[in-house]
């Protein structure tokens, strides 16, 4: 493609992308199609010649919106948010023609250090530890997801507990309220032993618990590695207490991680922040940008208070990769804090929206959510048919039918089906809910209402 | 940001990256900064206000590219190439406006579907055994890098050979050629031990020696699980013997991988495929389209022959996850694929470019590329101040000054302050070399002219 017409078709796919967010509610949420459908649409072989570049935007209307399932509409409750926004899109617009590869500092200066400002930013906007700053003895790195950073937290925690022994002998601690990818990362990383400890009745993890089960491990002959809090877990977003379990972390030498996947980015407005009491007793922290905060998929942030243990267990240099640079001490070098060796310059987005929206615009839409979300809650509260299977927490509404799980599931199931509103119909304690998540970039009153308006038709009656 | 500003800026950044690609020529290659420059150049708080977007496009030009290391230059012949181009980017830009998070089929069935048409679609232009199809027993899945792939194939093997003993008693076999990735990987995945095979004068890997190895390996009690063959070794593109590998691999029990990241992508012209002879014999594979197919990073794509081991070492479904489509069986749920849970819809992209380009038009650059690469290597052959290190692989030639090190590191240095031509001085058997990789979407003959002309005038006389 020359040039001339990537200007050509480059100001179509503009046009062709503001048209698509204006009309995104008109679409519907979960698409029309059949397994296979897609596939079948799609030649079985890929194209020998060239074809003109309008027939790959006329495919975009033709084969793929009507096979997305609209994680962008302002009826998306599902989940939690995956918000993006119009800045972020041009953000990842430039960072793909720049075609950075930002394995060392320098492979690209630009894509290292934009990357440790923002995330040195967020550790003044999210109220972490002045530690956690790539200026001091930790450091912030975007990874792909909260899965990759988590399993690279359970990694280096078992690098540090390996002089105790091996990893089969070792036990990971997380929540049963915990996100997969704890145990994911766990099992990947060859944890001998996964505990997940009780919770009490606010769906948090039970501090008395953990330490009933160290002890017992350790008589078993087992060795306490590594324990990971949530603060906000996907079920109910519950908030762990931070502050006793790094207290007890401590007391018995493992690493702590906090996975704040959803609520860290809620932790931008300071009145969330006392969620996260005693982040001076957490060893690294992962958030994700790419859920509430504006800058799309993939963006996941994660935070060590130390970053040598992390370098130990992730740097090996072959003489390719050797420089001057590096080698001076000066600079960071990302591909020691992750799996991956090449990255993408993710940090441009972030830069992109933090400038367009400002650290206050972000506060006022987080807010906004979570006003939204509180007042869905006393509409189920007042409404003798539901009742709330926790206070809201962030931006997240749990409710079910008091009729039990039938009612529940089908008023999900009519939901669903409505075309313009979408939840997630879950589990606890064996019991059916339903997840209301407030967040997408488009959401507004009018469509909280709408969503509300369906729940009371669709609703059965209380007896 | 509305949509109108969108268009507005929209169309500005589409001419900019347009004005970019067409002047990356005229930019230095290596960036006039030292470490902590740029971050100077940047606020020490995020902004709390929102800022006029104009202001972010002209840093633009005032911070972000004085600070790239252009990779996208003609004259970069550093590393492998990275290449991206025009039709890649459109389908970024699309990719990010879409918002998608496609960690099941139901949460994106277009980004599955064409993501499975397209790694299918792979499998025919490659030359890989039709079983690793997404239609067969096996399949591919996008990741972001290489290093992801071999770490996915690592922590599988581990988990095949779990019934036979611990983790800290494997051993995982690569050669002394090998990407660092492998070691990383298996380091990540916990083996006990990282044997690195010897290899012969071309730089593969000698089986012989891989069998003694294994033999003493199971004389001291260890058990062998896993050997990763290069197709293209990242120091001179050298190239494993994979069928009498994968004979050794199938007569000890152990997965084969093969680590195909830049060569992969010259599979896609069938002269190349004798050299990875013996497929059938290999359980996981990756290549990396990013490097050499005009996708840009990051894209790299696994596949496995059978997709079983896979999805068992990987797979965790909690409540929320539970869904029709993934009970029924007839779909592909990337989640459980790799680390991460969340992904971006990154076979737009690849989808894009290929038919951008058709099959032929990707072919007749990478073999326009590969005759580059033999006619530098033909005129430094003819002149008696320079030797190949080895016969042109691909279209990388490893070459140095006859007089040693001396005047092969101050001919690189030479080269990489020049400006306008980028490559990297490597070492092999402790001796200095200097690798020009030609693998970029605008370089022609003339940038290699003019890396030719610069050697001729900066080397040193042959004695």
């Amino acid at each position: 493609m020359e040039p001339e017409d990537f200007r050509k078709y480059g100001h179509e796919l503009i046009d062709w992308i503001a048209d698509y967010w204006e009309h995104i509610d008109d679409l519907p949420i979960v698409p029309d199609v059949a397994p296979g459908d897609i596939r079948a649409a799609l030649p079985e072989r890929a194209p020998e010649e060239p074809e003109p570049f309008s027939e790959i935007i006329s495919d975009l209307d033709e084969i793929v919106v009507p096979g997305l399932t609209q994680w962008q509409s302002p009826g998306w409750f599902a989940f939690f948010p995956g918000n993006t926004s119009l800045p972020a899109v041009l953000g990842e617009a430039v960072t793909a023609a720049l075609g950075q590869q930002g394995m060392m500092w320098s492979t690209s200066p630009v894509a290292t250090e934009l990357e440790n400002v923002v995330v040195d930013w967020f550790v003044d906007l999210l109220g972490l530890p002045d530690g956690w700053k790539t200026t001091g003895r930790g450091g912030g790195v975007i990874q792909p997801s909260a899965s990759d950073s988590t399993h690279t937290a359970l990694v280096v925690a078992r690098e540090r507990a390996a002089r105790r022994g091996p990893a089969i002998r070792m036990v990971a601690y997380t929540s049963e309220q915990a996100h997969s990818s704890v145990e994911k990362g766990a099992n990947l990383a060859g944890f001998g032993r996964i505990a997940l400890v009780p919770v009490d009745g606010s769906h948090a993890m039970r501090p008395e618990a953990l330490r009933r089960m160290i002890v017992e491990d350790i008589e078993a002959g087992l060795i306490p590695a590594v324990v990971t809090s949530a603060v906000g877990t996907t079920g109910t977003a519950a908030v762990d207490p931070v502050r006793l379990i790094g207290e007890l972390a401590r007391e018995y030498e493992m690493w702590h991680h906090v996975d704040a996947a959803y609520a860290g980015s809620a932790m931008i407005c300071p009145e969330f922040q006392k969620d996260q009491d005693g982040l001076e007793l957490v060893d690294s922290y992962t958030f994700n940008p790419h859920k509430w905060l504006l800058v799309g998929v993939d963006c996941s942030m994660f935070y060590v208070a130390d970053r040598a243990p992390l370098i130990d267990a992730m740097s090996i240099v072959p003489p390719y990769l050797r420089n001057e640079a590096s080698e001076s001490g000066e600079v960071i070098d990302y591909r020691d804090w992750h799996v991956a060796l090449g990255r993408r310059f993710r940090a441009l987005k972030v830069w992109f929206v933090l400038r367009s929206y400002g650290a206050e615009g972000i506060r006022a839409m987080i807010r906004e959510h979570v006003r939204l979300a509180n007042e869905l809650a006393q509409r189920l509260e007042a409404d003798d048919r539901f009742e709330l299977v926790t206070p809201v927490s962030y931006a997240l509404v749990c409710f079910r039918h008091v009729t039990g799980d039938e009612a529940t599931d089908a008023l999900a199931a009519v939901i669903n089906q409505s075309g313009h509103s979408h939840l997630t119909a879950s589990k606890l304690d064996d019991r059916s809910f339903i997840r209301v998540s407030i967040g997408q970039t488009q959401t507004e009153q009018r469509h909280v209402d709408r969503l509300w308006d369906l729940i009371d038709r669709a609703a059965a009656p209380a007896r």
